[in-house]
Order: C-alpha cells, then sequence, then structure tokens
C-alpha cells in the first residue's frame, strides 16, 4: 500500500509517519520508484505498537526507539531481547528523598517477607522506595500498611499475565506482546484502580450507601 | 527559617524554590526585611509534596499547580475539594485507536459484570477503552482474558486505601493524603507488578526452578 492509505488505516498523518522513519522507530517503506515507496501489514501493527507506546503508555520517542530496536534484533536470544526491552521501559527515578535508606530497607524487608526472588537492587526496587521515602516526608509514612495489600494485589497480577503470555504468545510476537504487557498493562492497572476507588467510594459514602457508616465522609474519588 | 535552611531540610536547590514561589505552588515565605523571607514547617512539607508529585508521580507543573489549588481551597466543602483535586491527577487521553466504540463496550460490561458502581464515561473508563483498543490493533487483543483478574485485585487494593485513609487522615491532610495516595499508588502499583514479574519469571524459568516446565521459555522480566 502507499503511505497515504497507511495513514488512513492507522489514523496517523502522513508527516508524522515520516517523521517516525526519521526517528528509526517505523522502517522504511520498500522504493517502488525514486518518490513512492510501498508499505504493508508490518507497518500498520508497527505504527499501532508505536502510537499505544508514545499516545497511551506515555513513553517518549527516545525509549521507544529502544524498546523497538530490542524487539528487532531476531539474531540475539529470547532472554536477551526481552532483558533489553524491559530495561528501556523500566523507569529510572534520580529523585533521593529524605529517608531513603530506611525506606530501602523497608522495601528489602517487604521482598523477604513476601518470599520474592528479586535482586534488592532491582531498578523496581529503587522506585518502590523512592516512592515509600516521599509518603513518609509529607506524614504519610502509615501507607506501608497496606503494601502487604499491593503486595498480594501484585502476585495475583502476576500469575495472570505470566499465564497470558504463555498461552497466547507465538515467537514472533512474544516479546512486542510482553513490551506492550507491560506498558499497557501499568495503563489498565491504574484506571482500573481509580475505578475501582469511584465504586467504593460511591457504596460507602454515596446515595443509597446500604450500610449506616461510623467512618468520616470523606470519598476517594469524585 | 531562612530559604537556606529551608533548602537543606528538603534538599531542593535555592533557585528551584524561588520558582516554585514563582509558578504559584508553594506560598512565598513571610518577609522579615525587604530582601528577606522566612519559611516554616508548612513550607518543608509542601516542598516534599511537590517533588513527590512531579518527580515520583511524574506530574507536570501545571498539574501540580492545579491540585494545589484544589488542596489549598479552607472554604470549600472535602466533597468538592477531593473532586477538583481527583480531576486534575486523572490522566486524559486524547488517543482514539480504532475499534475504540468496540473496547468501550467492552469496559461497560465489565463495569457491568463486577457491579461496579461507575459512570461509563468517567475519564478512567475512556483510558481504559483505549488501551484495550491498543491492545486489539496489535494483535494481543487476547489480553482481555486476565481484565477480571486485574479487577479482582483492583477491588482489593481500593478497599486497603479506602481503610488506610479512614484510619489515618487528619482532616487537615485529607486530600493531601488521597492526591499522594492516587499518584504515588500507581507508581507503587506498577514498581510492584514488576518485581512480581521478576519473583515469578525467576521460579518458572531460572535455576533452581522447582518444576520441570512444559512452557517456552518466555521469562517476563530480566
Amino acid at each position: 500500500m502507499r503511505i497515504g492509505e497507511l495513514s488512513r488505516d492507522t489514523g496517523v498523518a502522513v508527516p508524522t509517519i515520516k517523521y517516525y522513519v526519521r526517528e528509526g522507530l517505523l522502517p522504511a517503506g520498500r522504493l517502488t520508484s525514486p518518490n513512492q515507496a510501498s508499505y504493508d501489514d508490518i507497518h500498520v501493527r508497527r505504527l499501532r505498537l508505536i502510537r499505544g507506546l508514545l499516545d497511551v503508555g506515555g513513553l517518549s520517542v527516545s525509549v521507544v526507539r529502544e524498546v523497538l530496536a530490542a524487539v528487532d534484533s531476531p539474531d540475539e536470544p529470547v532472554h536477551k531481547v526481552l532483558g533489553a526491552a524491559q530495561h528501556a521501559i523500566t523507569p529510572v527515578t534520580a529523585a533521593r528523598p529524605e529517608g531513603l535508606e530506611e525506606a530501602r530497607r523497608a522495601v528489602a524487608e517487604l521482598l523477604e517477607r513476601r518470599g520474592w526472588h528479586v535482586e534488592p537492587d532491582h531498578p523496581s526496587a529503587e522506585v518502590l522506595a523512592v516512592a515509600l521515602a516521599t509518603f513518609r516526608g509529607i506524614g504519610q509514612g502509615a501507607f506501608e500498611e497496606v503494601l502487604d495489600d499491593y503486595a498480594s494485589a501484585c502476585e495475583r497480577i502476576a500469575a495472570a499475565d505470566m499465564a497470558y503470555v504463555g498461552r497466547n504468545a507465538e515467537v514472533d510476537g512474544l516479546v512486542e506482546g510482553v513490551v506492550i504487557g507491560t506498558v499497557l498493562g501499568d495503563v489498565v492497572l491504574s484506571s482500573m484502580r481509580r475505578l475501582a476507588h469511584v465504586d467504593r467510594s460511591a457504596r460507602t459514602y454515596g446515595e443509597g450507601a446500604q450500610e449506616a457508616s461510623g467512618e468520616p465522609d470523606t470519598p476517594w474519588a469524585p
């Protein structure tokens, strides 16, 4: 197909498609004449992946470039490709709030308590420690009371994610599936958590709430 | 305290503190002479909240300004303040992937199936629909198989969040607590999910994995 059709099929404007090609996110089309290139289904799927990672996942162009470079390394073993892709999409925080050392110990204790096989210096453990130190710094250190509820929920989600990958991924789409599952899974989880807050708030405080409640009038969500 | 001490206490550079005052994020200090202002614990706590929302939560300066304006409306009823703050931190997506209508129906069905008291046009329901449409667009529509696992996990988390707020929030810190709980709670959840993936991957595919597994060699995480 020509670039105009690719644009219509994906809803991505022609200059944007050309920008992605220049930035190395999208392979160039096959030249059919000096001024014309031909595109196929691989481009359609890749464009949707790019838009998902950028617009929905909120990744930057440079991170998407790094992820796709990993996805496109056919000669590397799957382990290595996945590692590189996961590394690219794992947020790294430069924040160093007060109390970070103590928060790191709390994270190490959590990993120990849950029996999770994770190195305590994993980048996501550091992000978690920074978040906990921030809670403490503004007088909300009691948030740690709910950490094990979060951990139980994450164990359930991780089990479902792994089973999904095992069931559905063909080798071809495997890395793509894991990348999009990690990035968009965060979006799914964050939006669902807000919807669940709305629901609980409506049940607890809304009109027609079943139980008379002695709790303060503190809906979590509008 | 003087601005230098405020800077030392919070680790935020003096020019950055002045920038936050100019941008309306931080109240100005009390002038003690034409060239000198005095700051107190309210400024320390507010600075930590600002840094948490910006650096850890990834919010923009303009969103943080909107959130803090809501937090600082003492004459408004708590309901209204919370609503304004939650509105400011709820991501709005402009993405319109193909298949969005169908994905919206899937979200409405999910809300119905779970019995969640949520309007189907809630902004977070739209974000969820956009994410699902993106999964479908790249051939990963089967991800919807795990939606109910995610929903169960979110019900558990929302219950824990609400109980935490009920137990710990003084009226003074209530809105602050809900805002930071929503924003940093996303960060906690996302980093924990990645750690749980690492754990499951290590158990399933790592050295010393207990069970011989017929599944493909597909660790979710490095």
